[in-house]
């Protein structure tokens, strides 16, 4: 089968064990995460060949990151190594009105440092029929901006198909920044995805009736948001993701896809929160399994947002389920009876 | 006072730490835990005189398994040795609609190749008033089943009360095996507990209404299994637990009592889940104490369902409460403020 | 800026890990706190100069109880040492209906044997605007609330503000001699905090329509309270915390300030719940640096309700939260949306 | 089989994990041990019928303690309880020249409060071989002095063995106390047991060319001590540990034993120490199972020593041992090979 | 670069933390080892590439112990899956005088149910180099015994060289019948290493003025030992490894080769022990990466020795050390200085 | 009593718990520590004033650095605030003849991009006696180094003594740029202290007959090395830490002490490693403190060398220990003997 590329950054994180403040703790768990690298996580574990893109400093922390992908059977054969560091953040976890705090210490890193020609795109895509990567690469400084432009050429060059996540960070550039890079990109992306904040605080598109620090989402708004993103940039399909914050320990956690002439709208969980750090990746990865799969507009969101609601009940970044507990979601059974 | 005796197996438990998965974890917190060991270890804590029956490897994880036992005051004296193995149970926690997973490696255990003789059944119901098994002990093989018999023929002969939970395992035998099995065994019991799915899955009797996947119970349709239990095998009385399924996290919890003549409903509580192995045993111990202590039908119901909501609430297969606690919620002080 | 003192006992407190009930447990998370340590802990982390006067054993354990309060910044200068002991309590953490449990051990120690004449009060109190003290301190001993009130009075004389959180335990004393005591100290206080039990337990000051273990709470009968706590001992100011106890794991919470002419109501928070420990000190400590900035009353008690609703979220007894996290969560937003 | 009983207290130990100091500990591992409780331990686990006396106070602590003993076999069914408090003590761990430090806080624990009349000596001696107890229980207060008197008079009476390991504890009672009291009880030992300092500082018999500051012990000169100490008493036999402390990572260990004749002396094991709490106790336990099955003293002294070598080498209080080990160590295998 | 090929049984190993004994842990640390699998692991390490084969559970137990394997770049997609189970081997670490302990459960896993005609050896040999195996996998039972057969004929028909570690294992199967099997299999291995007992228990070749369990090894009579294999089986190499056995703590540690000619004696090491397991693997390895590596014998040894005493400073049955750090210890910097 | 000022980095040390390897963990130990944040540790917990001057970043990171120095009674007001980062080591523990592995991410932190000027070193001076600084500050950068002359010069000019530890590191400098750097310092500096490489790498100053890496040390050669640096730069004393490299579990520890007249040797002690990390700064602290209160050179260089040697017994940089402690060691007292 052909396989599936993703390119960006995967950090350390660290995190103080249980609900234990950065101030408090004398230890912390690790794991290991970033957008992209999340995503890759996922289609391998759905057993899709899956290659991971990134820099890393080549030392023993650079090489558990690596090690971590390639455990669960991401291939990691095109990571490329140099002296530098290893991005980590740190992500303190929050309950009822407080919220989950990060520190990210992810300037300087390996991939940060990332230029064009580094990567040997050609060899790369050989035999890939997709590539996914997000807004928080480009965002890592104009350097790696273009080595994502670059991807994004060959990618089209070679006839891969080439999917994007907006996720907009504001401590990495700000939204005009944002715009003027994204805009360059969108040419070439043919399936994006977005949260129910990106749309806005990249291209400036606004979901009317939503106030997301309240927790209110209107889905018609988005409707309308998917609409003018189709139109602006002409991309095959459009998904985005609805998070409802009740709080830091409860949110609804709904999806929509919108193939250019037909809105599909996803179910709508009510999750309980283990970890809610990664859960528009696993959407991303649940939408992309989907289409690589064949499913039908309705299946593949479907899918996507039962993919992602589990995540909230897993902990760190990657979204360790497998297609069957999906599908299982997906088929209605949110009992929780035990699995014997 | 005259001793309740207990038979099955009782298994190391291997669970991954919190919530995680079991290719995530890097350790597991050992627990020991089995349908009549749990029972036996509610009745010692609740004050009486309780043994536990059954065969374990000699060696240090058999051992360890008896001395977590002794620790709570129940007697392992009748339990006799092999050179076989201690049956383990892998369990990793769910959450939200994530289902707990049960991976079972019980196979081959010291008690599984238990065979008639190898017990003095006349020796250990020597003051005995009790006895309690569930169905997954003549699960283990038919040389258990007729250990089981044994056991129950010589309780009869001796005059002790019996007491079964069928507890239907699927991965242990199908339903047409624990059908011919258990009506076997049938006729010596005189108490007989089920849960929502028991009933059919052994015997074929169905509640009506009832949708145990989608969460939903109807508690007409329980007292109608109950009535048909009765009327097949003349039991004194019949209990059944009613587990509503909302999610991994949270499950409603009752349960009732029929004496052949009327029919008792216990209390309705809805349950944040700490640990809910174990919540079906701990109702049956709920009951045998009970009945034991004189209980009217509807307090011994009320009894039997408290204790089994604070299960939940409990890490490990032990019901690690005592009578008062249970009498004090039974009271109606679900209010959980601190006990100081 | 002029210092706060608070004046009471720190304790060792040991916690099984995670819902492990005592006799479960291999081992205990250890923390400090205690009423007035846990006031002065916030009003440092807001801060404010604190200083925090208590007697400890002069041992590793005591150093490390001081050392606790120094490292968030509290001064401990004034504390005195002896050979005595440090108090311990043990507190397990309950469940849905199954409370939170506290076994105290803390006769014996350091500052129940402080007496009159130890503290260098009027020493302790230069540059000091503030003298904070809960009900729990003068129940340690006749000889302890001596000193409570030789403090009361050199505050009172250096023009120090005195407040109180009457706090009543009845593992330490009776309501007639919490009565007695708290009768004469009450004087020196001008601002009065208490819990929706605490009025009526001292005091005999019952509110109407209200019953605590069913977890209902009547606002208007406590504005009756307040009023007449105020009549009685003509207090500046009283304020009273209004917990809702649904189940160990939720809670509801608020809580009023009384001026003497007006009532404030705070807003009412439904609390998933971390640890509950603490969450009165912290509404104390809330108030206080309310009061301290200059707050009008209904900001002071909605600063002081906000705070205290994220103290249940937090390990430990300290309030592990600065101001701007508290006015974030006064200003409405409660989603709990990751903060990067 | 006849029992042995031992009499005394048993604490809860918290210890910092690993090679933390106190300061440095942000929780504490859990163990319980006591001079009796120890050696009660290891003679249940050495197959012997054991009956462990004390007094506990009724709390989740006290029962844990109790629990402990239960799980590994010792009988606590004669163990009285009241209202008071489990004593605790601190134990950080040692490493090369820092020596382990122990903080007690025992003070006022239910067993120190014991008095005259509480227990049922008759009772417990019923069916009894042997009684052992320390120099720590008449230690704890001269009303726990009278108890022991009373005990050893019963036992005489009765008919069963005395035996009694000095362990001095400067920090209980003066030199000057302990001969007093001691010397009351000495007439009703039969074996009396004491570490290389014990003798001097209870009643003033000196090693002579020994420095155990210096770690040079000199085996005559505890020859000459033991000689002393049976013309002075009437012992039936004395042994004495000879602990060389090298380092608080390595001890050498031995003991002698005199039956009034003729001096054994045991093996000499230089021991990488695990955890060296409770080595005199496991000496002690060592001995009363050898001379219960009829060793020689040659033999009976070899056994003590090994199994206490091996005390070194386990984490807690108890001697986690069983026969089979210490005759294999007796026998000359200490390459630490592993065993499969 | 072609590859190596490893094939045996990899476990789920269970070890109590620290120096706990099986019967005081509360839960148990995960690692994954097996002869073959740890060799696998090692030259991976050493940026070989390298493919394991073996037969496992399709359960997350057995997928956990194939991804542990692939996280260090194993290449696992040889092997084959069943409904069985995974082996486990509980392991108790030792110290001092006090050996560690292994509790074998590895009865009825998928590998020991193995049979002739499961795995395509033609297609796993393609561009293979080398293949690997020890005596355990051959006494997991007659039907795998005929598995490896088939191996070695199938490697020996494409010209991959072959060797084997005999390690005898005594609870697997008698020395009569690893004797008949391991000769049958003999004529097939180029390389043969042995243990400094293996020899002897297998084909009763015995070293002369050895004793094993004292600790005490004469290299000389080695050097006849490997002769005589040599005569007897016509090896193109002979390797020993030797331990002397001071304690668990302390190990000596060396090896020789003989090339049919000439002996080469590895240096010998002091080893602090921190987990001895594996050590002979890792010194399998070493063997395998440097033969391959094309060094001379006595570099070869040396090699080999220093990586397998690195092993016994590395927690798990893994050498996680690179090539750089064997050889960094070979050049003879022990000093351990740390490396900045 | 007038204070000391330490000025340099604190960093976040990140340890995998136990012997774990990087690869290997799973989670990380949180330790802080810097040269001179170690001194200034010490320094107060013998009691004496201390500020520890540095730049953090204001974020929880930064905090708990603060807080962590704080809790030990350093004062902390000095340090300024900043947005970058806080600089973190990651640190592997050795065993036997694997060295520790340390793993630097201190780039660009915020006391590496402090300038000249930051600092009010008049302020921070006022009512100090002493001054100690480190070669490892200078080399975060010119910027740095510039910010060390200043506060030198302040120093000098406001009467407060300098200590110096000469402490080179090749990842952060060459000996080059060392030599031109630390020259220009040197001027201001009293105390010098240096380890067994720093003269050789830092000014050329080799000692005779002498193998690092080897392990073997010959002091005449040190004192040579003692002379000249006194002699190049006019120092009042001059003292050489000592450390004999035996294995990372085990290494020889001493140093030497030159007043420009006479030498002083200091014990040597043979110490069991648990963390070897802050021995040099633990040497300096122990050298300060002793010179502040009066010390002769022979118990000046005691007392550095026995307060030292106890850092490699204590987990972490902080050498946790008192003024106490070191006395009896000095007095000879290496027993181990439990302290009750």
């Amino acid at each position: 089968m052909k396989k599936i590329v993703t390119f960006g950054e995967i950090m350390l994180r660290l995190s103080p064990p249980g609900f234990q403040r950065f101030v408090q703790a004398k230890g912390f768990d690790a794991f290991y995460g970033g957008g992209e690298a999340n995503v890759a996580f996922s289609l391998a574990q759905y057993g899709l060949a899956t290659s991971y893109v990134t820099k890393l400093p080549k030392n023993p922390l650079g090489q558990a990151a690596a090690n971590e992908l390639r455990r669960y059977g991401v291939n990691t054969d095109s990571i490329i190594w140099d002296k530098e560091r290893l991005g980590i953040y740190f992500c303190e976890k929050g309950a009822a009105m407080r919220p989950s705090v990060v520190v990210y210490d992810r300037a300087e890193s390996s991939i940060a440092k990332a230029k064009k020609g580094d990567f040997d795109w050609k060899e790369i895509f050989k035999d890939a029929q997709w590539f996914h990567f997000t807004g928080i690469t480009p965002a890592l400084g104009p350097n790696v901006a273009e080595v994502c432009l670059e991807a994004c050429q060959a990618a089209k060059k070679l006839g891969v198909k080439v999917s994007c996540d907006l996720n907009f960070r504001k401590n990495l550039w700000t939204s005009a920044e944002a715009k003027e890079t994204m805009t360059k990109l969108m040419p070439y992306v043919d399936i994006l995805v977005a949260n129910e904040e990106d749309a806005e605080k990249v291209f400036g598109i606004k979901a009317e009736n939503t106030n997301v620090e309240a927790g209110s989402l209107d889905v018609e708004g988005y409707k309308a948001v998917a609409d003018k993103l189709t139109s602006s940039f002409g991309f095959e399909m459009v998904a985005i993701t609805l998070r409802e914050s009740i709080s830091a320990s409860d949110n609804g956690w709904s999806g929509i896809l919108y193939d250019g002439t037909q809105f599909y709208q996803g179910p709508n969980y009510m999750v309980r929160i283990v970890d809610r750090v990664g859960g528009g990746d696993s959407f991303c990865a649940g939408l992309i399994y989907s289409l690589i799969s064949g499913y039908e507009p309705q299946e593949a969101i479907n899918f996507a947002v039962a993919a992602s609601a589990l995540k909230h009940t897993i902990e760190g970044d990657f979204n360790v389920v497998e297609v069957e507990e999906v599908r299982k979601l997906m088929k209605g059974d949110a009992s929780g009876r035990v699995q014997r």
